[in-house]
Parts: structure tokens; sequence; C-alpha cells
């Protein structure tokens, strides 16, 4: 890689320590939060929590790889020779993706064993969608990067129809005040979604050397700032609608109702 | 930066080390005074303590980047040549001033979806506030400075506006015991937020090299202790007395009443 500038180097470890921060709160806040859904949105939310704490560990992991490839003294960066570990977000992709298609499909309650037949299938094409990513991502060749890219984009493309298409019929039988939401909740996961594609290609459409390394550090963290701590608390909102909605109330406040 | 005194660094030092344990105290203390508040309440006091968390996280790193840049040997403060990262007060701040304004929103509890569309407008002005500053803190030249400082004002003072004046009528819907309270937290959100502005511009007002960085370390550090710490603590105290008023008690104490 060619020599990165400190204004360059600060800006992806500013990034990574705030994405860190992010995932951070956004687990203790929806573990906290769980007492406040109906049972039967409760794993909805702790999956959202689940998600972001293997994101924070992931973060944790990127930002020390980052720190120790690099050091700094009077404003001048040097590679210490200690690799930058990217795969770290493959690992975390692998395991938080399949997660985020699931507590969609969780808070939506789908009827009868829908939502699990539902929830498996496109878990699978977003672990599959990953893998196939990686071999493009480590590459720097042009072509084979592409070749990647083509590949997994066929199960992101499913998985976004499935969402997106599959489950508009799914929109109507949701409580009136959390339907806005759960429609909305799709194309959030469109949008945020959008952005891991866009930011594999930005070393093939023209950003080389350093800037294209922090275009895509950076650019693959406020795409997982979105997808996954402000997408899980938007599953939390929704199933406190949906709660609110079908009377629940926390144990608590009904037994004091009741006497 | 010109030599810095062993008095100088070590003010510094203490307050950050201070301010960290003010944090994570607040932080432990409203996760566990959660259980004491009525549900509706429950989401003030959480997000006051994932406040409180995410700084005690940033004062963490503060605390380690001011610690790394120095060598103290025999009484003599030598730079090591690692910079001091300054970004994580502003990474911090892009998190949790918004979540401040939605803090204050929540324990008000105003009628319908008020409350979500005044949280979502102010937590956004908030940020853009925030991101306006930087460009400013990071300059040395005072006009760049003031221009920042200045476009930073706008939304500073829109929010400062809708908080006081624009919550003056909700004031009177909040129950008696509470009313006081509820007015006092628009104060001290006033007064704690002025602090901000003011230690930006010490250095365009004569404050130089070592001075002005200490000047600004302890003024951030006051600042955040108590628009965040004892703030989160009166958002606390707030739910605790709106929860009395409307007959909520721990279901435990209840149950051994009613026996």
């Amino acid at each position: 890689m060619d020599q990165i500038s400190y204004g360059q180097y600060s800006l992806v470890y500013n990034a990574l320590s705030f994405v860190l921060a992010a995932m951070g709160a956004a687990t203790i806040f929806l573990f906290l939060s769980r007492s406040q859904v109906s049972p039967k949105y409760k794993a909805a939310v702790t999956v959202s929590g689940i998600v972001t704490l293997i994101a924070a560990y992931h973060y944790f992991r990127i930002f020390n790889s980052w720190d120790a490839a690099y050091s700094v003294a009077n404003g001048v960066v040097t590679a210490t020779g200690r690799p930058f570990n990217d795969a770290y977000r493959y690992m975390d992709w692998l395991l938080t993706v399949p997660l985020l298609v699931t507590e969609l499909i969780l808070v939506m309650r789908l009827p009868g064993n829908e939502g699990s037949k539902k929830a498996s299938r496109l878990a699978l094409l977003a672990a599959i969608m990953v893998l196939l990513g990686y071999p493009g991502e480590i590459s720097h060749v042009a072509s084979t990067r592409w070749l990647w890219w083509c590949l997994s984009m066929i199960p992101f493309l499913i998985i976004q129809f499935e969402l997106f298409v599959g489950l508009k019929s799914s929109i109507a039988a949701q409580p009136e005040n959390a339907r806005g939401l759960v429609s909305a909740a799709r194309y959030i996961t469109v949008v945020t979604w959008l952005f891991y594609p866009i930011v594999f290609i930005l070393p093939m459409i023209g950003m080389t050397g350093a800037s294209a390394e922090v275009g895509v550090q950076v650019g693959y963290s406020i795409a997982d700032v979105l997808a996954k701590a402000a997408f899980g608390v938007f599953i939390y909102t929704i199933a406190l609608r949906k709660s609110e909605s079908e009377g629940y109330a926390e144990p608590v406040l009904r037994t004091a109702v009741a006497r």
C-alpha cells in the first residue's frame, strides 16, 4: 500500500472507535430494553442485541489491528509491517448478516412455521453471499474482484427480492400502529445493504492505494452502524409498538392494575 | 505545542481520570436504579445510562491517549511524539448529544407521537451541531475556528430555543411534584451546554500553547460531568418522582403491602 497521511490514518482510527462505541451502546440498550416488550417479541430484540455484540467484538479487533499496523511519530505515519486484518469483517458478517435477516422476520411474526422456514432459507443465502464476497475482497486483481462481486450479488438480489416483495403481503397483517414501521424496516434493509456492494467496488472504479483503503474502511463502518445498530433500535421500536397494540404491559404493572 | 509543565500535565491527567470514574459510577447507578421507576420512564433512565457509558468509554480512550502522548521523568514532561487524539470527544458527542436531548424528552412523556417527532428533529440538529464544530476544533487558525463556531451555533441556538421556550407549555402538564424539576432540567441543559462554545473559544481569546490545551481539556471535562453524569441522575430523579405521583411502586413492595 502507498503512503498513508496522518489525516487518512486518523479518519479510519476514529471511525473504527466510533463504531465500537455505537455497537457497544446499542447492545446494552437492547439487552436492557428486552424487559419492555411482550414475550412474543423478546427473541427479535435479543437477536438484535446479539448482532451488535458480535459487531462490537469484531470492531474491537479491527481497531486493535489498525492500531498495530501503523506507528505514528510527530505526525508521520509508518507501516509497522504487521498486517491489518480485514478478514474480521467477513467473520463478523458470516455471523451477523444471517441474524439480521432473522431479527426482521422474528419481529414480523409470520403465521405458523412460515417465519422459521423463511428465516432459515434467507439466513443460508446470506451466509453464501458473505462467503462468495470474500475471495474478491482479498484480491487486488480487478477482474477477480468483479467475478466474486457478481457471484455474491446473486444471493444478495434473491434476499432483497424476498424481503421486499415477498414480505409485502405480510405488512397488511401487522397491527396498524406498527405497519408503517415494518414497511420502513424493509426499505432500511434495502438501502443500508446497498452500501456494501458499492463500497466493495470503490477500488475497482478508480480509487487506489491509501484512498481506496480509507474509503473501504470508512464506508463499511457507516454501513455497519446503520445496518446493525440503528436497525436494531428500529426493530426494538417495532417490537414495543406491537407489544402496546396487543395490550402488553410489563408484568409488574399488570399485577398492580389487577389488584 | 509549547512546553507543558508537570503541574499542567497532571491537572489534565487527573481531570480525565476523575471524569472516567464519575461516568462509570453514573452508568452503574442508572442501570441499577432502572428497576425503581415505572415502565413508562425506564427508557429515559436507560438512555441516561447509555450516555454515561459511551462517555466512560471515550474518557478511557482520551486518558490513555494523553498518557501515551507524554512521558514524565524526574518532574520533567516530554512529548513522546505520539499524537493526543482529541477527536474522541467529537466521536463521543456525535453519539451522546442527540441522546441527551432524547432523554429529556422521554422523561417528559409528551402526548401522542409529539415526543418522538420532537426528539428526532432535535437529535438531528444536535448531530449537525457537533459535526459543524469539528473542522474548527482541529484548526489552529483563529478565523477558521470562528467560522465553524458561528455555523455550529446556529443549530445550538435552535435546540436551546426549542428546549427552553418550546417545552415551556409542556411543563404545566407535568405532575405537580415533578414540575419544578422538569423546569429545572431545561435550565440545567441551557447552562451546562453553554460551557462548550465558551471552552471552544479559549484559544481564540488570548490563551495560547499549553495553557490553551489545558484550559480546553479541563473545561470540556467539567462540562461533560455536569451535562452527562449530573444531568442523568437528575433525569432519574424526575422519573422517580413521576412514577411515585402515578402510584407506581416496585411490584415486590406492593405485594408485601397487599398482604
